[in-house]
């Protein structure tokens, strides 16, 4: 694309166009300043296919605060909506909602309370909380659910990659294989997610990270096609990088020449005083050829070189390949947990395209309306109670157990304050005839996790340092039951509405839904609704 | 991502450290000038998970053309490399090469040859080739895979859903759950692939397309918040896009509600001499519920609105609501094909992410060097035949039978021309003791597919636009056997090479491979090669 036409398509049209011609109806009815507000949650956690998660990890914030603050109406873009015509060539857009566009079309006035990046989250928990007039808070969604739902999706897979491989060091590698540059948003949230470092040079220049990476299949292949040897290839590249000589053994055959190859080169290196820094395997068993690679490295005298996996690594496979090496290395005169700690895995395609689940489920309902100097609450019915968003304005509230960790999110009206009270009851988002009580001394504390971020578009919140985000999301993730953290079929943490929020959601089930709520409320689903292969 | 940074993150900085360390080395070896080819293709189709396409369009050229023209090593650039340090603290990066890449580190001496956007294009075909200094050819890696794997992939999904929607009407809805700003590059190759709109207004804009969309739940909801109904919601959209009006009826309650409500406000236009636009489902049993809207609207007499179906389709979804409806449809006295006919199609998440399949195998592998005054074609030998890719400077040739199907592509080497021949030789890719004859007299036309696109980084090609680009993939899908366009198990094309492509490939092999192509040659594979859930 060119640049002139990036600046137009990354901008304030990076939208679906509903949105505009929704908010030209709100300026038509004289609604289009009334304030409104808009939760955005997801309603569940992303399902690889026999494996699903157990908590997601939140990101994307800063990118979306940074796209707001850039993005207003040029007079290209109101040009542009001027032209565009409808089905009888008459103009979709009318001057003078054109002039209101370009004279406040932005996101100055917009108010926002987030939970903060890093965060461990839960689907049906308002992640984002917007408050603006209904044209412009409106307008937001699209991009708003575009920044939050990718990075939050790779953060929550970076993270489970980390949980697999524990301490070792983890890169992401995927660049090629991403949707155009959302690869750097996706280096971006695996950063947050768990992934020490990224190959991607430009975004570790600009978060502040070095970018990992050493060479390719190729750089052995110039050298043979020039009728030189993998040993001269691997000899110049120590030559060049003495200390950081991290070779790719497998481009010829790994256990026969690679590995034989970049001992000779190592030794070489340790003569002159420089210490070799390791191998890396992209193809073949690479539990089988890892636990080889260390035999032969160990008797050559190199037991503390790493030893880099890569090759269509996600924590599954992952998974296999250390509990593989856990069984078979002792076998092989190797110590496997040696072999474990010296391991390092660069993760590509299956990382930055979440693969299994490529998208998350977020999403952006209205939950209440400024009428007559108060905010009304309103509701979407839906076809279940689980899909039917929660009315009003909230506080989400982590509920941390008697050994600190976190037992249940409960959401509150934001008038709400549940250190003031004894006992707290939390009732079922879905079922709301079910609840339990929880005594207030039999917990270690009770965190608000909705901070406030814009206040009338302007920023007043320390956004933190990607290493702030990670300190977190290590706090958050140590704070969770182990089942939670399982990679297979993990426990379902809670999600709990308190009473007067339970009680706020029947009575508006009941005012707007048509039948009073009889079919939602009592679980009788309307015939035929579900889709078939949906 | 804050616009400085984004210059930054985008530009030629847009790839993995490894190309930028390689570079580095081939200049201390006094051989990054060396004029070097590198193919790019891809190795497979999309596998979506139980269905896998028989064919892809190619799609990204131009964008990547873009981005190599206006990418450079700027100061900022050369800075920052400057500042990287490697484990002693020692720079990564010596300054006689960073003078290098400041005053030649721009892809101005890179010459391209590629298949065209929206052509029909096959695994282990080389759809783009480039040619330049080893250096820049090699730094180039990363961003031309990016540039080319995604869209490609998109492109592919959007003909599969195109195939499935025929002549219908189907838009592009995915940009909330896409990889940030990637979702222009899905929105773009959608377009190209088989979408006929995108809702994305930016890229619309940019791309010269309208966008498409007409309003959410939210706007129904808007109205019940404030004690108004659905009725009064569709009056006051009708209001403004009397000639545009398309309902979202599934707010409330579909059949009991939303097309009640939209078929009263559908009479009112009428009568005020207004044509109707449609309705659109978001939810339910898409297939159960079409057939009651439409039998509704028939006997409104609004036979001619359409309906809009959208939430998670894909190829196979769609195919199975549009078979449900030839099925049943007639049971409730509604014409199958009418309502076919009438149908229009929203695809979001499950096109824009290529769901079930979410990344491209496209690889880029280094094919022949310069030296001595020509070129000397280069082997990676991998563990199969089937993964090691071909030799040489070569075109692919399009092969066309008697009814001027294409019927094979066969990869000849660049100084062979298959016109003067009486008789063609396809020798197996990967079996290259396997071959057939085809007679010339037999075939209706052979057609070159690799076309000179940059001769030293200058552009000597006329880019189609989107619209040609559109009727050339048509053109191409409708001279595909339906066998290899059919959804699921589809008949594999072939890809050939010719006798002496063939033979360069074995005598390469033979000398490259380290026991003489014995094993890859008669098919012995290394032991335990196969990894672990990979």
């Amino acid at each position: 694309m060119k640049a002139s036409d990036q600046k137009t398509a990354d901008g304030i049209l990076f939208t679906d166009q509903y949105e505009l011609t929704m908010a030209q109806l709100y300026y038509r009815q004289g609604i289009h300043e009334t304030p409104v507000q808009f939760d955005h949650f997801f309603r569940s956690y992303p399902d690889y296919g026999g494996h699903k998660a157990g908590y997601c990890i939140n990101a994307g914030l800063e990118w979306l605060l940074d796209w707001m603050r850039d993005a207003h109406f040029r007079d290209e873009d109101i040009s542009y909506l001027r032209s565009q015509r409808g089905s009888t060539g008459r103009s979709v857009f009318d001057e003078d909602f054109l002039r209101w566009l370009k004279n406040n079309g932005s996101f100055e006035t917009i108010s926002l309370h987030a939970i903060s990046e890093g965060r461990v989250v839960h689907p049906n928990v308002p992640v984002t909380v917007v408050r603006g007039s209904l044209a412009m808070a409106q307008i937001l969604e699209s991009s708003l659910l575009n920044h939050l739902n990718y990075q939050t999706l790779i953060a929550t897979k970076a993270a489970r990659i980390r949980e697999t491989c524990e301490g070792q060091l983890f890169m992401e590698f995927g660049m090629r294989r991403a949707q155009g540059k959302g690869a750097n948003a996706g280096a971006r949230a695996a950063l947050i997610g768990g992934a020490d470092f990224t190959s991607n040079v430009g975004i570790s220049h600009v978060l502040g990270f070095p970018p990992k990476g050493t060479h390719a299949h190729s750089m052995v292949q110039v050298f043979l096609a020039r009728g030189m040897s993998e040993l001269d290839a691997f000899r110049s590249y120590a030559e060049v990088y003495p200390d950081d000589c991290l070779l790719l053994v497998d481009t010829i055959n790994t256990l026969e020449s690679g590995i034989p190859h970049a001992i000779t080169v190592f030794e070489e290196l340790k003569k002159k005083g420089h210490k070799p820094k390791g191998i890396r395997l992209d193809s073949g068993d690479l539990a089988y050829l890892s636990i080889q690679a260390a035999k032969m490295l160990d008797e050559a005298g190199f037991p503390d070189t790493s030893i880099t996996l890569s090759n269509e690594l996600d924590e599954l496979t992952l998974w296999q390949i250390i509990t593989q090496i856990a069984d078979e290395a002792t076998r092989y005169g190797v110590d496997p947990e040696k072999l474990i700690k010296r391991s390092a895995y660069g993760v590509g395609t299956k990382l930055i395209t979440s693969a299994g689940d490529s998208a998350l489920s977020g999403i952006y309902k209205l939950v209440s309306v400024w009428a007559d100097g108060k905010w009304l609450p309103t509701i979407k019915i839906s076809q279940t109670l689980e899909k039917t968003p929660t009315p009003g304005n909230k506080q989400v509230w982590r509920i941390y157990d008697e050994r600190n960790n976190a037992t249940a999110d409960l959401l509150c009206l934001d008038d709400e304050n549940p250190h003031e009270v004894e006992e707290l009851s939390l009732f079922h988002p879905s079922d709301m005839t079910r609840s339990r009580v929880l005594k207030r001394e039999n917990l270690k504390g009770l965190e608000p996790l909705l901070v406030e971020v814009l206040r009338d578009g302007k920023l007043i919140y320390e956004l933190p340092s990607i290493q702030q985000i990670r300190d977190q999301r290590d706090q958050d993730i140590s704070r969770l039951e182990a089942g939670i953290r399982r990679l297979l079929n993990p426990h379902i943490y809670h999600v709990s509405l308190s009473r007067r929020l339970a009680e706020l959601k029947r009575e508006l089930i009941k005012r707007f839904d048509q039948n009073g709520g009889q079919n939602i409320l009592h679980g009788k689903s309307e015939r035929r609704k579900s889709q078939p292969g949906g």
